[in-house]
């Protein structure tokens, strides 16, 4: 009987060449147009998982793009482990700035050249194979395995909110092991610990019930800009401190040993000023840049607009005024709680003149920390520093992931980041590629982490 | 040997046709398509002030519509008058709601319909035809007499600012009378006693290079929204008081005499907020709405824009925010020094991480105020008490036209607003009028002030 290392050596060829088949659908899930590829994207997936030796293989509907579910279930004692990854890709426009179509992949010095090679489909083939090996060559897994494979993350996930509560039977788990995402760099691992949550607020303000004559009626009605201009800077303070009553309030304190954690992985402040073309980096007093951007709550207008926007003068007095307003969360901040506050600020705020509506954003994620002493994030540290010979950084990141802190709510599963991207793969732009150095070492990262989980 | 007013009297089916040709020419200044009808509108008024008795007719080039140019300068020792008005008209947009053609004149309810009856054809035809009346039934013009006919008024007589000093020879006159305007009702006369003048800027804020993800950069960078509201907030105090440094140094003081004579004047501000529809008018304190909108400066945001403007979220962090603000200035204030002013405020209250320019807008007007004893305004008083049996209102505009202290700054000579509208004659709207009442009175009027003037 072959090893799994053995089994994954002699398959390579034919993994690459099914590689190249996946990145040839254009499962976009952006555009409508593309809703049959997204749908044959997850038809493949099915069929591969089902040849890998997964079993109940599904494809479930969400009401948007499918999920495939597939489960093997035989290892009694171990725990469920449910593996997540995504088959849609990302957008391919500007088209003119790829140097080959975006869906005709090729190999070209040692790195495979589509949309989606990193993001996710390379990623996502890499446990798919794993399991594969796992079973050829050895029977069984060593633990109880869910795949749960989506096609809506590049649009927001827009229908798991309500997808992963109706399933929660199905999907039980004790863990996630995400393969959407990567490392620090070749040499340098990371553990995801943290991400930020969500909610937003659009702001509505309105005076007269018709554009007026500056003229006529500068000095009589209260202008709806100055209005939402005075409601915005009474947000912060001069320093960017959200001055909303209540915010802060249950916000988790940093701790002695959060910060050191933070302060590990690398930062060059001068080098991002220069990146952004900014004249200074700009936030809370009392914090770095990164604790400012992993583990602090933030408060930012997305979009404003009212009046006349175009070229040369018109001297109005505007009618209306409106801006919208995003928030990054931090635990154990409550995203329905912060746009409540949200609403009491802006009706405790608004100048005399006018009337102001506070209507919540679709956007709502829940914050997201694992434990220090969370398995799945464990038993990848112990592979990650047997791989890369050195510990991993533990990284958070300011954006949220919705389906985290959905796995966690609904499963109680926290998630382990575990793939093999790197910063420079052009992920969301023309020439997107995959290392084949990164296809081959996650495949034997994967069964090297599951066989650790299963002991 | 007949009197002016038989001669109107013998008159008046010819003069309505006349009108009515007038009106027929679709003379719209904003519409390009229309500037061979606004030339056609100037030779109709050439050939028609020739046939009047005037001298000296020339159409004169301004690099836009023309000037329509007339005098008659036999009244040795007697003061030089020049008559304003202007041939141009409003588009007519929506035309859908206009009973007939705008351009095809017609008489109902002793009224004429048509574009630019009121404003200003009508209003415009009635000083050529006392001027008729006067050569003809007399032989000669109890003064000076000069015609200065626009034909780009309503965009704002953007070539006149080059004009008028060009020209200041063949335009020098001792006061100005004015054809574009009207009376407060049909029984209530108005004095026009002071304009506001205006300047105005435009704020570009920009921080980093491109747009961000929120959640990567917020807390990292400034949000240039919301430097932007923090100089907007900081313009105006609590009650709408402006709180640029030095900007209320020029200002004139508001008499005792100056409030009596506005508080004359009628106004209903409950009217007011019901046809607002605003929940309260707003305005410095210390000043009735109508001293703040006639006799108080004025900062108003014309409008804003940045970032995300469309349905639902994105979560960006702008690279950049914009506002367009003018100001509305009364006497002394200076527009140059007004945009100096405004630089210097934003300067000192940019908030850090972002770089801010401020671009001052093609907008700039001298205010206006015509003293208590202006011989040109006094015997318009007198002319009006005689006609109405009342003292006339003494009102102001907060708005600002540009000829009336392009006038005064380069001739020297203030403009006594003497014309015939109403209120309710829907100028700039479907369906506009002029009275036929109010045509034959102001011929009267007309004839009856140039005697004044000339004794």
């Amino acid at each position: 009987m072959p090893t799994w290392n053995s089994y994954l050596e002699q398959h390579q060829p034919r993994f690459l060449d099914e590689l190249l088949a996946f990145l040839s659908i254009p499962s976009i899930s952006a555009i409508s147009a593309n809703a049959g590829d997204v749908q044959r994207a997850a038809e493949w997936v099915a069929t591969r998982v089902t040849a890998a030796g997964m079993e109940h293989v599904q494809i479930l509907p969400t009401g948007g793009h499918p999920v495939v579910y597939a489960d093997w279930l035989h290892a009694p004692g171990k725990p469920t482990v449910m593996i997540y990854g995504h088959f849609d890709v990302q957008p391919v426009d500007p088209l003119d700035l790829w140097t080959k179509p975006p869906f005709e992949p090729y190999v070209h010095d040692d790195k495979v050249f589509a949309r989606g090679a990193s993001d996710d489909k390379g990623n996502m083939l890499v446990p798919i194979l794993a399991v594969e090996a796992l079973l050829k060559a050895t029977g069984a897994l060593p633990v109880n395995l869910k795949f749960f494979f989506e096609g809506q993350e590049e649009i927001g996930s827009p229908q798991l909110g309500e997808f992963v509560p109706k399933y929660t039977d199905l999907l039980a788990c004790d863990m996630v092991l995400s393969s959407d995402g990567g490392q620090w760099s070749a040499t340098e691992p990371i553990i995801l610990v943290g991400l930020r949550g969500g909610c937003g607020v659009q702001i509505d303000v309105k005076a007269a019930r018709a554009d007026l004559h500056s003229g006529m009626y500068g000095g009589v009605v209260q202008n709806p800009i100055h209005a939402l201009a005075t409601l915005i800077a009474s947000m912060h303070g001069p320093d960017g401190t959200v001055t909303v009553a209540g915010f802060y309030d249950e916000v988790v304190a940093l701790s002695e040993q959060d910060r050191e954690r933070i302060a590990r992985v690398p930062y060059d402040e001068s080098a991002e000023i220069e990146s952004l073309e900014v004249p200074a980096l700009f936030g809370e007093a009392g914090y770095t840049p990164r604790e400012r951007a992993w583990a602090r709550p933030t408060l930012e207008v997305n979009g404003i607009w009212g009046g006349f926007q175009n070229e040369g003068v018109k001297t109005v007095l505007p009618s209306e005024a409106h801006a919208k307003i995003t928030c990054r969360l931090v635990v154990d901040q409550n995203p329905s709680r912060i746009v409540e506050l949200l609403q009491a600020h802006v009706a405790s705020h608004t100048p005399p003149g006018v009337t102001v509506s506070v209507i919540p954003l679709p956007f709502r994620a829940y914050p997201y920390l694992v434990p220090e002493d969370e398995p799945g994030n464990a038993a990848v540290r112990e592979v990650l520093v047997e791989l890369y010979g050195k510990e991993p950084y533990d990284v958070r990141s300011g954006g949220s992931i919705p389906v985290c802190s959905l796995f966690q709510r609904h499963l109680g599963a926290y998630t382990a980041s575990f793939a093999f991207g790197l910063d420079d793969e052009d992920i969301h732009s023309p020439n997107e590629f995959f290392r084949l150095a990164s296809f081959r070492k996650g495949q034997s990262a994967y069964c090297t982490l599951l066989e650790r989980l299963g002991r």
